[in-house]
């Protein structure tokens, strides 16, 4: 309880490009921060703000009640913490993982003494510490370490809280990053087609927001569709009409030179399902298709 | 030119979901409109309205200068005008259709004396006719056509003429029809990975599609990229990272029982990527490797 800042201090684990935006959004905030990280060159620049740097992942932890980690995976965790005593300790963990990692890492740090929280960050990091730039974290696990830190966690980011089990926060994760995923190689095959064209990318990629945008909303066409077993509700687009799109959209990359490597399997999945007799439908069929 | 309505007549072969909607906000706007469709009980609600119904696609030519055809594809485009007299017609042609065969079909229609406009609708059906409702229609073709017609045109959708080219309508639709299937893919694969929990589908659509709205500005990133050749300017996610986050997409898929394949290809070619040694870049130079 040093220089009276009891309650406002926190350790960061790992500052690679995330962890060293949330450092620095915590140490702005007024919280003193101990920062640790493998490569001890990288922590420099937090120094020179006025962040502690400790020599070693036990000493970091050491140093705060609640610690935040923020490494590149699941495995660097457990070797980061190797021999740092987590007794009594708050451990928050917002290092991507699957949901079954997130669980056996959670039964981990329950049997080494610590409350646990595992994390999901929705953000890219120079969204992190900017009021309202959308950025936030699923958390899920401890509902009381949760409830106490609540306010220290909301400085990085906004968060939401998905439940006790510490694996929601990473199935949440995970389920939108995989969405994200197969937009940008949609956004990536596009950009191949007008390659060799005279449009220029930053004029195309205005086209692609604004369209992106505005059909974002397909979503919640599959929701309703999932929530009544009724796949044709509100089908503008039928199926039928939509796989014959795909002939001109695959006739469309071969004539620009581009492989189909990346709408392939979409499509694929598209014509099984009308070959199912579910031209009617729109696409949400695919979702079924894709369950074990 | 019968009760003084020259000037405002307008004929649209096809009655599908989109050529409905298109001929009813016509219809709506005052025009005269005539329409044909092949199985001739879908023309009875518009004819209710007050539509003009022509028996045959030839006949629906002969009644107004400005032909409007809204077909399954292009191939339909050929069978329904097989006779039709297009001399001194403007015919507009909105089926989707590759760059090639639009301009294939934009040949023939000159050989046949018609001036003609290639289109690619960006929108679905509940979108035509509504005020601000986002959607448009790219042109590309004569620019007389386009100029004396234009708003004719913008009657149903706003406009966006993209050149002289009759291909480059198409080539803008089917990429961003691309694209959007990218992320109707990754949609689709986020949905099987919620299934089965507690989260109800509404509720994770929201997230959804406020996530996707947020990252759709990844394209602007890729443009910077393509126009200055740097592939690694502004990346705060980099391709080593991500890659290792791909684990865990896989990983996560597994244990929740759902197939990869539409994840995959992305996944690979980030890799690829990777290997040759841009573990700095983000993903843009995903778009390289597509190109043949
Ligand atoms: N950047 C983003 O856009 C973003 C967005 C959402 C979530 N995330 C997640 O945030 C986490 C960190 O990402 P980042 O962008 O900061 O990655 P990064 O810039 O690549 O940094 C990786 C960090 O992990 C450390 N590390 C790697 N292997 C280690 C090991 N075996 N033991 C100890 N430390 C190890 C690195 O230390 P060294 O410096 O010694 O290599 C560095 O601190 C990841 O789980 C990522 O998925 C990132
Ligand atoms: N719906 C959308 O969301 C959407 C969005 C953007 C673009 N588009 C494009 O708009 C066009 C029409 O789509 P839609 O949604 O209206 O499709 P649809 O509801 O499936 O209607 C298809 C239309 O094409 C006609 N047709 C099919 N084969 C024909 C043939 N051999 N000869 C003459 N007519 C034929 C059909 O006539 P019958 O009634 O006799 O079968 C019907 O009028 C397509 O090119 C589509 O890609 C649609």
């Amino acid at each position: 309880m040093e220089h009276g800042f009891s309650g406002k201090k926190i350790t960061v684990l790992g500052l690679g490009t995330m962890g060293a935006a949330i450092a620095r959004a915590w140490h702005a905030a007024g919280y003193q921060v101990t920062v640790w990280n493998r490569t001890a060159s990288r922590a420099a620049p937090l120094a020179a703000e006025g962040a502690k740097v400790a020599a070693t992942a036990r000493e970091a932890v050491a140093a705060s009640d609640l610690v935040v980690a923020c490494l590149l995976d699941d495995a660097s965790v457990g070797t980061a913490l190797t021999d740092a005593d987590l007794a009594g300790k708050d451990l928050v963990n917002i290092t991507t993982s699957t949901p079954g990692t997130a669980r056996d890492r959670a039964e981990w740090a329950a049997g080494r003494g610590a409350r646990y929280l595992a994390g999901g960050i929705m953000a890219v990091p120079p969204m992190i510490g900017v009021p309202d730039s959308g950025a936030y974290v699923f958390y899920s696990g401890s509902p009381e370490l949760f409830a106490e830190r609540r306010d220290a966690l909301a400085v990085p980011a906004a968060t939401r809280y998905v439940g006790a089990d510490p694996g929601a926060a990473a199935l949440h994760d995970v389920a939108l990053l995989s969405a994200m995923t197969g937009m940008f190689a949609g956004v990536s095959h596009a950009f191949a087609l007008m390659r060799g064209t005279r449009v220029a990318p930053k004029e195309f990629a205005a086209l692609l927001v604004e369209w992106l945008t505005a059909m974002a909303g397909y979503a919640n066409g599959v929701a309703v569709h999932l929530e009544t077993g009724d796949y044709t509700l509100g089908v503008t687009s039928n199926l039928a009409m939509m796989v014959r799109a795909n002939e001109t959209l695959l006739r469309t990359a071969e004539e620009q030179g581009v492989s189909p490597e990346l709408l392939g399997p979409f499509l694929t999945l598209m014509e099984r399902r009308l070959a199912d007799g579910h031209g009617d439908e729109g696409t949400t069929g695919v979702v079924d298709l894709l369950r074990r």
